[in-house]
């Protein structure tokens, strides 16, 4: 797999991987109906930096990364990450996270947080887990999910500092 | 104290109230330079619904009511408020978040939520707490302060929904 920064002419593949994770509306908090152009407005917003996996010439997945807040927060970073429908389960997100927690660090950010991950995407929450992160929120009934109806949202942290004891982190 | 919604023409009174509270940098997650402009665009986003505080024909206080997310998370409102310089301590953002938390209510939310609440804004923390909010979520390090350098901010959180025990909430 193949993780290269977006560029022009992305949009269609990236696109394509957007649409059915908003219109499942079951793992991000945005409209289900959705335009094309509004979601491409939103991942690809000023200040984001988009990368996209390629695995066999196919885009497999895509993230953005960019400062969760702006001045005495600008130090902490922010991710999405969406997985191309059929290719859930084969390490995409894993790889994309991995990437991104390694861009983020080189470029001076010193944590990672994921403001609004529904509890129910058990996949994710392991996976964000299992990478280091914690969960330092509990958002009760924060998200309507389609079919679960009222359920939490967490809000999930991560340092990218180095641990004093091993000098290492990621 | 009369809070009414903001109009044309009150720029350069939520300005004033906005620029000392910005270039202080201490509760606010802002560009502590940020123009003007850039700070009325930020206040009176699209999507915000802007109210003043008024006593004795001065603008003591203003706030901005949103919804926190989109999609399946736009049942939650997210609030912020700033007292002008020199009334603080006198009630205005007391007034203020009860004046949004009625609002908010009006409007069809379900709970409001408080996403980067300084952790040394003691005076802060505490008015929210005796207005319902709980910590919901501590975020390590995430805020430098320009004195106190990495401190904690946290997510406050309150449901709007009524209490099924006595049918009351706010």
């Amino acid at each position: 797999m193949e993780i290269r920064a977006a560029v022009a002419g992305d949009e269609d593949s990236v696109w394509a991987i957007l649409k059915p994770v908003i219109r499942a509306g079951e793992t991000y908090a945005l409209p289900v109906e959705m335009t094309r152009a509004d979601a491409l407005d939103y991942w690809l917003a000023r200040g984001h930096r988009v990368f996209v996996a390629i695995e066999g010439g196919a885009m497999v997945g895509t993230y953005y990364l960019r400062a969760n807040q702006s001045g005495g927060g600008a130090h902490v970073a922010n991710c999405g990450y969406m997985v191309a429908q059929g290719f859930e389960g084969r390490g995409v997100a894993r790889a994309m996270c991995e990437h991104s927690l390694k861009v983020a660090r080189a470029a001076g950010f010193r944590a990672m947080q994921f403001n609004f991950v529904v509890s129910a995407n058990t996949r994710a929450v392991d996976l964000w887990r299992r990478l280091g992160f914690a969960i330092a929120g509990r958002l009760p009934r924060a998200f309507r999910h389609p079919e679960l109806g009222y359920i939490e949202a967490l809000v999930m942290f991560r340092s990218l500092e180095d641990d004093p004891a091993t000098g290492r982190n990621l």
